[in-house]
């Protein structure tokens, strides 16, 4: 496979289609067919798409994430043969742990396959431009979820968030492009027509109960935790690639697991692919390469500690399959075995939903459009007030640490020149000594309380910026949970046309009227589940919040009183 | 006499001389005489001198006071026939109380004449320009000590302290230009050199004792407080002219009066003039015309009420004639009466030590040398100190009613915000409501304490400011007076060396070392004043400042905690 960080410099023009892809007919989409070998004319087309010309001499679009890059070498080779499997990465033979090989066999079934790329690098690496579709959608997000930590410079910042605000700029708020991995494309259609029909297994499947007027998830029977705990700086390589492992203890077995953010990674995208209905959690922002910042891994820890205490909560997620094996697998072996049932899970996107059993009832479209309706307005709303939230806890901390500490300082430096000068005419009068003193610990009072400004932000701001870290990832998610509902509503209305054409049979339409309900309810448990969870969490993190602030401003208080005591009354 | 504003507009380039000033030989002054009428060539020399040409053709320096600006009018008169008087102001004529006209028969008499154009001005009028030269040497003093306060123009702040800076940096540090008002200057010779003569009643004469190792002055026997209150927007001509009145009362007889600006800013002069050896407290800043801005004029009844109050715990300056016919005088006769003589006091500069008796010991001069070489450092250094507290405050102010209330209320607005947003998901949850509520209270507490911020500089950064607005004008006043004693030391340096010589009688000496001595006492016995009168008043300025504040914060944490209430536990 190529190296990823070697390529990014020598960028090859030739790609070889790892899958079928039926462009839409009409459109700039072109379709491809897999093997085949097409010439790179434009990668900077956004949201996962590239641009090529095929041997016909066609151009148009198609998903990144269905080709390959071919190598200077394999290209050459492919203008006469079709490609041999690249050769393995020069590092990846020894890797020991977590960097699992897949057999040649087994690339058929690598839905993520250029994953494998990023596999072994750094959680910190942002080599974007070489990872998958799903990887490519990713990218989108944590730019939108990006916020600046301690230390990272300000001008790459700013060079994020301009990137974020208009990449979101043409997502949120209008409809988004829907994921085109081929999972959730598909399978969207094979479950709505019916044409997917899997045997669910019992253990598997995940339950919707009315519960008053609301439709819940079947509550979470065995609750528990997972501690996201002390990050070690591991090596391999005899210390040639160091990297952050985060040790999970989950709580129903009290058996620790060690997970690098680049497992997390993983973990992530195999939820995304197969969650359609449920906005998974954030993740941490992914960061500049050689970054191990003591304050910055322990944000990152309690941003990953977020996620799991999400996951951990969620009725659906806590329990799935690929969570389970993430939580509890120690054994390298059964790690991989894990690894690629995961990445061959046929139940994704909509085609999950055959899992679901909800209740008898059918749902009345007309309150389920009000609901949506509400839920896309308050989502919208939520989207820019969570942000605001989020810039406000950096923008507060970046004050704290900056001019409100340097202000105290300043009025603390002021006193203490005061008392210095006054220290210059002291002569017999022990009063006048007393007072020096008195100004002089007046001055130190306000240096300390700058330094206090300096160090309270981890206790209030950015605990409170994590949160919302949390929440923007989870807002961000719905608008796309909310458009593959409609998509699938739109797909049922289809539907009744064609049957009221006679173009479709009353029974096949019935079962997409029932199917189109198990996603609506779905999608109800989802919004029910997110107020619940966020009444709860919300309260208590604004408690916390504020509890901190409390606690800052009376150690100013107790300071303050403490330094009038030097003074004769 | 020309009218102050309109003049500023049509500058005329002649001047009349209204006093004769001899220049110093083979420098740049020029010596002018009375009645003479000279073309002005530099009004921007600075320190209040100007520079012009005479009949002759001669150019040189001279003090600005000594002479009066001529209208275009009176240039033209006077280019065949002096200057007759200028024709009265046209409102000066009806003016009622405390513009007191003189008679031409009493302008040989009056010291500050030019004072008279400035006497109908209004308290904020900075037409300096237009002013005497204690006025110009004022103007230097109250730049120095600019603050900006609350409603002036930033603009305007930057031209003045720049204007400052640049002054500052060639009088502190250095020796300054001693004062150039006739009296001054001519009388610290008489005295010292024993030619002045005068018997001064026992009721005027102004006593130092010794108090352990200390010199002091007699402390005050009848201790008052005068109170600076309410005030009041008063007018004449009915209403074309108004003008802020402060009602003055003293402790002594409960009598209040009414004194403008501009009563203070003659005593002050008055002050100045009488008292070399002793600091004068400073007046508030001038201002720019119109403005009555009510929180303006709050603080400079604040910044008078300093003024005054140091002026009561004065031994010397609480008891003199002009500060006591300022404090009581009620009737118009005599307050003309009283004025025309303390413009008329002869004892003024180092002639005041002839009131000054002090203990028979004669002082060893090296330990005088010590005393005054250390004070000189303190008072450098305090010089910088007490500016740095001053700025230190200013910006604090700005800080508080920019920034941080901005800050502030951008957190509340995100909370706001916040719960806005929720409440667009309103369903039958109560709890959700409840939640809203009290996230809607969190921002509303912060906006809150926005406004707290705003409101706060009031209560500590502007008492402490005027406070050291008092410092700085009192302390800057010290290197005048440590220069106005050097000077006689060297004086006296110079006599024994004459006598040395035989060029000087050794009675005459004697009389010399005897008058050199009064004036070191003096100026122990002031700097021991100033050393106990801070000791007091800095103990209780820094423990009022340190007590608002922690009520501040106190009132934060009461904010704060009473917004958690509305979260559920």
């Amino acid at each position: 496979m190529p190296n990823v960080k070697s390529e990014r410099s020598k960028m090859t023009s030739q790609v070889q289609a790892l899958y079928d892809f039926m462009g839409e007919p009409n459109t700039t989409e072109m379709s491809i067919v897999s093997g085949e070998i097409l010439t790179l004319i434009n990668t900077e087309i956004g949201e996962g798409w590239w641009e090529g010309k095929n041997s016909k001499g066609e151009t148009g679009l198609f998903p990144a994430a269905y080709v390959r890059k071919l190598t200077p070498e394999e290209s050459v080779q492919t203008k006469s043969a079709p490609a041999a499997p690249a050769p393995p990465r020069y590092d990846q033979a020894a890797d020991s742990w977590g960097d699992v090989e897949f057999s040649a066999g087994d690339s058929n079934f690598q839905r993520g396959a250029s994953h494998e790329d990023g596999w072994d690098d750094d959680w910190d690496d942002d080599t974007y431009s070489e990872i998958g579709p799903s990887q490519q959608q990713s990218k989108t997000q944590y730019n939108q979820q990006l916020t600046p930590l301690p230390g990272m410079p300000i001008s790459e910042y700013s060079a994020h968030t301009e990137e974020t605000a208009s990449n979101y700029s043409s997502t949120v708020g209008t409809v988004r492009k829907s994921k085109f991995a081929p999972s959730s494309k598909v399978s969207g259609e094979s479950y709505l027509l019916a044409t997917l029909n899997v045997e669910v297994p019992d253990s598997e499947k995940v339950y919707i109960v009315q519960e008053e007027d609301r439709y819940e998830w079947w509550p979470i029977t065995h609750p528990y935790t997972v501690t996201v705990a002390s990050p070690k700086k591991e090596s391999k390589f005899k210390g040639i690639k160091s990297y952050i492992a985060y040790q999970l203890t989950p709580s129903f077995n009290n058996i620790q697991v060690s997970r690098r953010y680049k497992h997390f990674d993983w973990l992530h995208e195999r939820l995304q692919e197969k969650f359609t209905l449920i906005p998974i959690p954030p993740l941490p922002d992914k960061q500049i390469s050689g970054r191990y910042d003591e304050q910055l891994i322990e944000r990152r820890r309690v941003q990953l500690q977020e996620f799991v205490d999400w996951m951990c909560r969620h009725p659906v997620l806590s329990k799935c399959e690929v969570w389970q094996h993430f939580l509890t697998c120690t054994d390298e072996k059964r790690w991989k075995a894990g690894k690629r049932q995961a990445e061959r899970d046929n139940l994704l996107g909509l085609n999950y939903c055959i899992s679901i059993v909800v209740p008898e009832k059918a749902l009345l479209q007309s309150q389920v459009d009000h609901i949506t309706e509400q839920c896309h307005m308050f989502i919208n709303s939520m989207d820019t007030s969570v942000k605001s939230v989020t810039n406000m806890c950096i923008v507060q901390t970046k004050r704290f640490q900056g001019p409100y500490k340097a202000d105290c300082q300043k009025v603390g430096e002021a006193f203490c020149s005061l008392a210095a000068s006054l220290s210059l005419d002291e002569g017999s009068l022990a009063s006048t000594s007393k007072l020096t003193t008195a100004i002089k610990m007046t001055g130190s009072a306000y240096i300390d309380i700058g330094r206090m400004y300096d160090d309270q932000p981890k206790y209030d701001w950015d605990p409170l910026g994590d949160k919302f870290h949390l929440y923007k990832g989870v807002v961000g998610g719905f608008p796309d949970t909310l458009n593959t509902h409609k998509s699938a509503v739109q797909k049922k209305r289809e539907c009744e046309r064609l049957t009221a054409e006679g173009k479709m049979e009353v029974a096949q339409l019935n079962e997409v009227l029932r199917r189109t309900d198990v996603i609506s309810y779905a999608l109800l448990a989802e919004v029910n589940h997110f107020k619940s969870e966020r009444t709860k969490d919300l309260n208590a993190t604004m408690q916390k919040f504020l509890r901190q602030q409390v606690h800052f401003y009376k150690k100013i208080v107790e300071k303050l009183e403490t330094t009038l005591r030097y003074y004769d009354e």
